[in-house]
């Protein structure tokens, strides 16, 4: 890896794809010319690249000659055929899709909890799910200082996780009520507006949902914790930005509320709440790379047990963030060699 | 108790007394006469009962004489003061406010799981809160087929339980956004439009909000198991009406999810969604008495779990509805004798 890298974003005029430009823009990453490609409806478009002004292509397999990290920002099946092309240019990719994350030769990184694994990667490098990105790191440090024995999550997802089709849709669905219309009904199967939907992906014969299990092995794979023992009920609400999540965690060994404050106080990723009556809000976290946590309280109901509330921007830390992060991380270990 | 009581409600113009005064209407009960009594802002306003139009009048210390049923939907402060002049006038109270819930000597009642407790009243009988009633008769049916060991409740409750105002804070504050106008914030102390607030009633120094406890307590009470091992996080959604619960179960004994989805289809007060496909929401729940249960999975993080989803309208079940209801039981069981 060239310490001034040439860095793509593929997908790039899509929610999670606009947000890696602007992460880059903001984390200053030094490259020697950053590439944006897209699909044809979006060929031209400007976007401001540090100080360049860098105009959208068109992607197709031959982009990424001379291409040295691919970011992308792409659906599962997109990432399935152009992803190889990519390496196969030479390009190592980090990769946001769900397509790559659970095989055994692609690291899986949220760099606070296991950077140790990038150098790993054969070519690429799976940004994991939005939902995943903010829980890992709690619960790292609750399993490096108490054991986990067990965790019980319900999320409260926002609609930009399903893209920016569900944001119009909210939005207009919204509007409908309140003037009557007719109400726009493309980007969800059920009515979004005042309206929670207790289904994100498909859902499986067992009644599992896709989000869920990606929650629960992606967790896995990060914490390199095979056999922890977690189950998740994954939740779209009305809300634009961000996702909150209700987690439950069992430990081991006992962990007070107030160890737990001063350990997460200790990572630089997380944002904690130590006042009870102070706690995050999706709106708090919107727009920010925060991982915020509050409502952190004892769990009576067994002998060690913790109940918090998780909250962050699933554009930002959720995505595009944690994405720039690893391909930082990525020149950072390249240059030390 | 007389065959045909007279039954006076008791804060009649607020969003749960008004549903009771439509619940009685709908349940057709017998009655020699419905008197409404409200504060003097709404004296005059005039409800169909029945045949009959009837005038609210103003609640003062003498409003019960001749009363034999008084259902109370007013704050905890209101029942503090007029239950016990209710109760000396010779009326049986049903009061919806947290005021008498814990008391050892007021049955705390949802028909469908402790009616057998009803006529141990001295005077006074608590309707559960909203998010307990609709949880209780599941868990009940879970508890007699295989031993409850721990629950894990996450809330996604409705701004209706909140009041007039807050439904009309989540509807002006949307509009103000869309306007960008100046947002109206009385009602709750956070934004709601388009936000989730993990906070319902005051948050205690140990972290637990109120609204949590009264869930962890009153099921306690209501199941007879003052041990049962529970535990709760209440979140505000921006949902006008229907509180959806994410229930975690873990059992001492086997019962698979065609098991519960059998037991739970054996009680009337309750609709099953047995294709993992469909599920309830608040949409399908709002304005009716049923408590909807789906996303029935196992949860293969113990050896005997499941997760549900749980949804109920908080006005009609999860308040009116219950109260008519135990009026309905107090009624019949007076006659048998």
């Amino acid at each position: 890896m060239r310490t001034n890298p040439v860095i793509a974003v593929v997908g790039a005029t899509g929610l999670v794809g606009s947000e890696m430009v602007s992460v880059l823009n903001e984390l200053k990453l030094s490259t020697s010319g950053v590439r944006l490609f897209a699909s044809e409806d979006s060929v031209g478009e400007v976007y401001r690249v540090g100080s360049e002004e860098v105009v959208v292509e068109l992607l197709s397999e031959e982009s990424f000659s001379g291409v040295d990290i691919a970011l992308f920002a792409t659906s599962a099946e997109l990432s399935a055929r152009f992803v190889p092309l990519a390496v196969k240019a030479g390009a190592v990719v980090i990769d946001n899709s769900s397509h790559f994350r659970m095989q055994s030769d692609v690291p899986l990184i949220v760099p606070e909890v296991n950077s140790h694994l990038i150098s790993t990667h054969h070519g690429i490098i799976a940004n994991p799910n939005c939902s995943t990105i903010q829980l890992v790191p709690v619960l790292n440090a609750i399993q490096r200082a108490a054991q986990i024995k067990r965790v019980v999550v319900s999320t409260y997802q926002s609609v930009s996780g399903a893209g920016k089709s569900a944001l119009d849709e909210l939005w207009g669905q919204t509007l409908a009520i309140f003037n009557q219309r007719e109400m726009p009904r493309e980007a969800f199967a059920h009515q979004i507006a005042f309206n929670c939907i207790p289904q994100i992906d498909v859902i499986n014969d067992d009644g599992y949902s896709h989000e869920e299990l990606k929650i629960i092995d992606e967790s896995r794979k990060i914490l390199e914790l095979p056999e922890l023992r977690i189950t998740v009920t994954a939740v779209r609400v009305p809300v634009l930005h961000s996702h909150a999540e209700s987690v439950n965690v069992e430990t081991a060994t006992a962990l007070s509320p107030a160890q737990l404050v001063e350990l997460l106080k200790g990572r630089p990723e997380i944002r904690v709440y130590e006042d009870p009556r102070e706690f995050p809000m999706q709106l708090d976290a919107t727009g920010n790379d925060d991982i915020h946590v509050g409502r952190i309280r004892r769990d009576n109901s067994v002998p060690h047990g913790l109940n918090l509330w998780i909250v962050s921007d699933n554009l930002r830390k959720g995505a595009a963030t944690n994405a720039v992060q690893i391909a930082q991380a990525l020149i950072a270990s390249s240059s030390v060699h």
